[in-house]
């Protein structure tokens, strides 16, 4: 029997210690994917409160918070910050089996040095230890990430951003990369109320006085690809839900664009043509500029209506959506295919249901002799767990090349959440050294643990700094 | 290699053992869920045949027997009742790796002390001693679920039920707690051809002459919950199929209703307008009467029509449906959310792959400083088996909190399924003990245990006997 | 820890062992569905490159070595044989966890003793030990069949072939039976350019002068199985996709064809009525000549319009869909039940997660006291590796009887894939044997032993040449 957070936490086999240990515990991080302000990161903010930073916009810990019964006032609410944090200690010990419980107790160790377990009884102790440790230097934002060995990070950006705290962490030479990523979601959302003042906003801050047509709109977003790409950009970022592509011609795209312009209101297959034409514009302009296409595909949000208008978006109200698109994401592929301007790419699915299907559709579009061009993102948001992970990897493997694989990535919007590498890497260890010790790979050590450093941080590394056309 | 059915079955580690053995194993039960016949439980009944009590009723059994090639004769028809035994018996050690084979000799074990394995060599002496034990008083129906330490149990009830057997049990002081369930599946049920019957009879049970209108019938069903919550009912229960919701007003729902009570033929929109409606104006009553909601979405029935016409609903012709309902099912909680009554809940997939999605919608809708308000019901009908059980149990605690969930029910229409509960138990403590002996949480027995104990029969006898508002 | 690929490769449990080395291993094979060139056989045909033989037509290995970032011209292109090989075995060790790393070493030692490990360093010599034997007699395509113990072989046939090679291969006396399997894929394929072509073919091969109506087109389609039945044909073969089935009246199904042939282009209403009343037209057929129906549901095809113009289909451009399609399916069964004309039926899902609906969608038309009359079908394709099989098993037992399972088939165009069978009957004991160790299942392994060797052999022999009407 083991012991919980032990050095060789969830690593069940021989094979799985030797790959973690000496080959994986110690590569550096590029977290691709996350939802850190730049802002932050670039003033080295002071946290006071592990309460503030533990509580502070953690949907994953507010979810579950609800479902113990804890009243909203001492989830998102005014209550001070130690009930907060006492309400969300006691709930720790019922977390058996959640991934917020290893999160939480990795995150205590591995910054604080505190390996109790956090419950109501060691609440008042654990709450004032870290709130001393806060105070000092080392736990300024820069320092926790320097302490995690992050050698860069990809924030999530508008492309109606200045990137000011970019160029600024940039022109100092900050040692960590703090990259912004390109993510037109507000571009693609035509169906929101605010699109029409969006579309005014990127014109603006494209330098054109407006933006009439889908030829407009289309300048507009390359100016800002380019501008986002001249500050450090390799990557960008969409939220597909299902109505993710339908073939569209500019001309469809341009009406759609004009109806939504004046304010009408559009059909579902008006969206999808609008959203698919636009996405696969930007697949191809992507694939210009060197740019990595990340798509995010399938969350249902905001669910309920009644806290949306209480607290507004990313307050734990979404979920996995249960929607099919392999058709839908085919025809998005083939069309960058067509134009032989597939951008490396990167595609998470929500639902685990969709893993195989995703990691076979992949593979449709592999070529070009360019290693690891599509991947299978690692198990995204709802599914980031232990189990999650298991079965991404072996989704990856069964169907393609897990060697190629670029990795994890937190996106998170908590400074502390970068045990999250460390807690996915036990779990590629777990997977490929259980393929040894069950005799299903030959054991041979240093092979395998380079393909382990490969996922962990080279794979990324040559895909994001030196890719190859 | 340990031995079949032994006193650790089921039980894979270590800590797996203490939690059984030290705290699942003597928990009484609330059997919250099944299709019992409440007028055998008044009456005490005493079956005279194993192969009646096994074989009458269980269509588990009996798709097994077709697909074992046994002729229908033998399976619902009329063959004597040793030979449908032997038939069964016969067939037993080929259902390896089906839960029948341990229900069977759970059941064999638990109730009549027999630990050979059925078969055809000896189904003959099998068959002998459990008729000679049938006929002792021990195994009347009231006996049987004494001795399987049952304190509540739930029965499934058409709303114009009068409930006569219910009443009488109450009157008379009957130990065990035998509670009505509210399911109005056939005022639901607008396409069936015995709507207007139905209707017609659901008027003559709330004392009223007729039902015109949408508002009469939600008078009508208001007065049947009303009557069942007097008579001791917590519970409803729906089976949903792919038509499961749309928004609609009271008079869209009114329309649809005049055109079936005129008997015209409805579209599919017309009938998911009306189920819409209608579930979410009973999803607020439930709420207003303290009642729990129960959801079993996605089954398929009667697929074989020329079977259903030969002999009836619920003789082993349903299956698995595999729609996608997300979209669906938000839209309804977000109903009940909007209006701030939602009820209670425990939503039961029959389709596996929607565990994880169910589990994450349900989450959305947490709130209001309820613990475990909304549910992921235990592993149901052709998901009722160890891989069932475990998905449900891991997609609970990966998305939630299982340390809330309300437990297991039999589903069961037979009086001697009630080891299902212990297969269920084991299940769960293999499930928690290897999270412990894989080091993924502290050996803490004692408070573990009393989750064990809380999933067992503590949350769901709080769930409906002291219930937060 | 477990040496590679030992003799108890991927035998987890003692149970698994016994059943494995003492019931499956030496049991015969028959590979019912592949699509091996009847010719090649005939001729005895003797290959001259390892290279040619691996990598001339496995579209597995295309789609990785695509992956890995070989250029296509090493791939499907004019590179020389060694080149390919060279670039096949540098990728070989990157391919952990995938099937494909597991065949190869299969391959490798059971055909020719290789036992080490396929890579950069050891290709040359591997390359030139394989092409020396390979001129050997004994490595003739007959020999490699016979090595495997192989009983009877289906192909894969259109039904205006003439067959002559099975013909051949019967009137000759040939120890292993070469069988034809009925495909009318290119009769159902409505929606094709080559549709019209196709159908003057088809009736020049039913010896008609032409097909002008759906019974035309039914009677050339009688009289083409009759051919087939005539030469030994046991089986038949359909790959379904979204457009699977509704209920069409021949008046329906005719128009349908009427507009095709007039080269009229049809919805997919129409195509789906025009394919599900053929579909339910050929099941009762198959049911009257004895015949089995075999359905492979769920490919989504030439998904890279630009690579399928380059090279064609069947390339390594097809993948899993996810389409829903429990509701459609039942339809079609229902028709062939109505009519009393169900056939032996083995079905096919390409998604895992359709396993689960369509082992409950087949009991639900088991009966007329057949054993084992309907099939969930072998892990296929993308499923077809260790994960998938299991997961295909678990499916298959746990909701109906695999000790009726007609077992695996190779599905492939490499007449070095046999070993896919050991890979089979090694998982299935695992599965079987993992019972049996953990307590689920009495250790009688000459009862388990006997279900094996069904499963291998047994059952598949009975229901091809022994069946029960």
């Amino acid at each position: 029997m083991k012991k919980f957070l032990d050095e060789d936490f969830m690593l069940n086999s021989h094979s799985a210690t030797v790959l973690y240990h000496e080959y994986a515990e110690k590569m550096p991080i590029i977290d691709f994917h996350n939802h850190l302000e730049p802002r932050e990161i670039y003033e080295d903010k002071q946290f006071s409160d592990i309460s503030e930073l533990w509580l502070g916009g953690d949907h994953y810990k507010w979810r579950l918070m609800r479902a113990f019964g804890i009243p909203e006032e001492q989830v998102t609410g005014n209550a001070a910050p130690y009930d907060k944090f006492l309400a969300y200690a006691r709930m720790i010990p019922y977390t058996i089996g959640n991934p917020v419980f290893h999160w939480t107790h990795l995150e205590l160790a591995r910054y604080f040095g505190i390996t109790d377990i956090l419950s109501e009884k060691t609440a008042a102790r654990i709450y004032a230890e870290c709130n001393e440790m806060l105070k000092s230097a080392e736990f300024s934002v820069r320092n926790l990430l320097s302490r995690m060995n992050v050698k860069a990070l990809c924030t999530t950006d508008d492309p109606t951003s200045d990137l000011k705290y970019h160029l600024a962490m940039r022109d100092e030479g900050f040692s960590i990369k703090v990259l912004p990523t390109f993510r037109p979601e507000r571009a693609m959302a035509i169906e929101k109320s605010d699109f029409v003042d969006y579309i005014s906003k990127l014109a603006t801050s494209a330098g054109m006085t407006k933006i009439e047509t889908i030829t407009d709109l289309e300048n507009a977003l390359l100016k800002r690809i380019e501008f986002f790409a001249a500050v450090g950009c390799r990557i960008s970022d969409h939220s597909l839900d299902a109505e993710l592509f339908s073939e569209a011609s500019p001309e469809k795209a341009n009406l759609v664009l004009q109806k939504a312009l004046r304010g009408e209101s559009l059909s579902s297959n008006e969206r999808r043509s609008y959203k698919g034409y636009l996405l696969s514009f930007l697949g191809k302009a992507y694939y210009d500029h060197g740019l990595i296409m990340q798509l995010h595909i399938g969350a249902i949000r905001n669910n309920s209506q009644r806290m949306y208008e209480l607290l507004g978006a990313d307050k734990g109200y979404d979920s996995m959506d249960d929607f099919n698109y392999a058709a839908q994401l085919s025809g998005l592929l083939n069309e960058l295919d067509l134009a032989d301007k597939m951008p490396y790419s990167i595609m998470y699915c929500l639902n685990g249901k969709e893993n195989d299907m995703l990691a076979t559709m992949i593979a449709n579009f592999q070529g070009g002799g360019v290693k690891g061009k599509l991947q299978l993102g690692s198990a995204w948001w709802f599914l980031d767990h232990k189990r999650g992970m298991f079965n991404q990897m072996e989704a990856f493997a069964n169907n393609g090349l897990i060697a190629t694989f670029a990795g994890m990535v937190t996106d998170s919007r908590s400074f502390l959440s970068f045990p999250r590498h460390e807690y996915f890497r036990r779990t590629l260890c777990d997977f490929l050294g259980g393929l040894i010790d069950r005799g299903e790979y030959p054991a041979d050590y240093e092979f395998v643990g380079s393909i382990v450093q490969d996922i962990c941080y080279n794979n990324i590394n040559k895909m994001m700094f030196k890719p190859k056309k």
